[in-house]
């Protein structure tokens, strides 16, 4: 992987600035709360891994990390597996994200999301993403995402 | 379903009111922010009916309906269908969490939200969610998410 | 859907001829193994319904439907619905297979096998699969079935 | 694990003798077709590989490994992934069971099966399972099995 690369991945989903007081009807506002505070660690073939501290905003009304919140991760950094493989950046579109939540993580423990390709074909990609808690290396969550790859199909499924 | 119950739910999950300018560090302002805008259409024994005019804040960057949306209210939805099934409120914790993608849908299109519980036992609830197109009917989302009920369980899985 | 589809779709899924002794064997057995005893009930635009008798061939050792067994008849009977949505037969390949178990279903109860088509596009189909007991009509399991549908793309996904 | 675990183990998943005629009609048949062959490699705490040459019998209408057959590997494996962990042996049923094909498997080729326990708690596993070619390594399918633990709850779900 380029230098470039490793920046343009490392720019969108670091992008972590103040947003102004309407932000929360800005369009695409969903992804930045998801993607502020994360923090990218490792990128090499095929496996990107990413920090964060859990933010209260993505709790749960049960006080701990939401599993919609973990999906979503699973989804925006499932995407950025597929490029750290060499192939364009958010390219394609999701056909599949599934969820398995093993247990409660909560505000302000430490995480690490690693997004590992299983494999890139012509048309489909599939990447496996482990979430992890750094204090004990316990994984706490497991997704997978698999991802139609022309970029021009969302009209063509 | 008695009213109270009814409207407990309702109030919940069409909870939108403004909010703060520096509403997006608030506690679980994730939630409040997938449901805002939802409106409850229907409830019923173990079958509820949401629907919302899709908006930009919950758009990718490809400008379609986040797939990390779509799990939110795949989950918060789904979690909405167990009382509508005469069990309490808000019980129980996410053990599972599937979504298929099966075609866009862009902002303002008014979309239905229809879950349906498949079945709840002593332990384990599991709910179908599926979205649609008003327009057309088309389906263009399917979940399902799984529950474990006890509501003291989040540690003991 | 014409009169020869609907026959080709029950030649194949009802073949339950006898087998010789070294039938196990034999290419694709597994398949054979599954759908014999299935009877075809209903099959209607993008919808089938089957039914079957548990057969004890299919128990796990707890003594009740394998979870192999159900998740070979969600694939099965969720390709079977893709003809029955005016589709060529047996066309695509799996991408993904899901599948939640909802309870025990016991040798010899009767049960239904209900598979809906959710979407067929252009290049992907979804199917999703309902498996009843037909004294009660409990939903025990429920899965999804995801086929990429050119015939030809074995090795070009 | 103690050498009796491993022995116990072993002895189940490579229960592969010669069976009768009428053999498919025999209780747990399936089992025991989609296990035969299977040969155990590694057994260490929360891990376990088996390799496989793929027989014949398992292959679908498409002349490559079936799902059902890969699924159902997903189960039987994913099982053996717990005792392994220094659980109970076969204790508990299975909630869910999901598959991505990430690319077909011919008759005859040697396979890995790699099943790694995410999490045991109190009542819920998962485990990941993840299908290799051998002489690429080539991750062909990945999977997750969770089960609920208790091993008399099979009416309780």
């Amino acid at each position: 992987m380029g230098k470039t690369e490793f920046e343009s991945v490392k720019r969108y989903l670091e992008n972590n600035k103040g947003e102004s007081e309407s932000e929360s009807e800005t369009r695409a506002f969903l992804e930045h709360l998801i993607l502020r505070g994360l923090r990218l660690n490792l990128i090499e073939p095929g496996h990107v891994v990413f920090s964060m501290n859990i933010p209260p905003r993505l709790l749960n009304s049960g006080n701990y990390l939401h599993g919609g919140a973990i999906t979503t991760l699973v989804d925006l950094i499932g995407a950025a597996a597929i490029p750290a493989a060499g192939f364009p950046w958010d390219s394609g579109v999701s056909l599949e994200i599934n969820l398995s939540c093993l247990d409660a993580a909560y505000a302000h423990e430490e995480i690490e999301i690693d997004a590992r390709v299983l494999r890139v074909g012509k048309t489909i990609a599939a990447v496996s993403v482990e979430f992890r808690k750094k204090k004990t290396g316990q994984i706490f969550a497991q997704g997978r995402h698999t991802k139609y790859l022309p970029s021009t199909i969302a009209s063509k499924l």
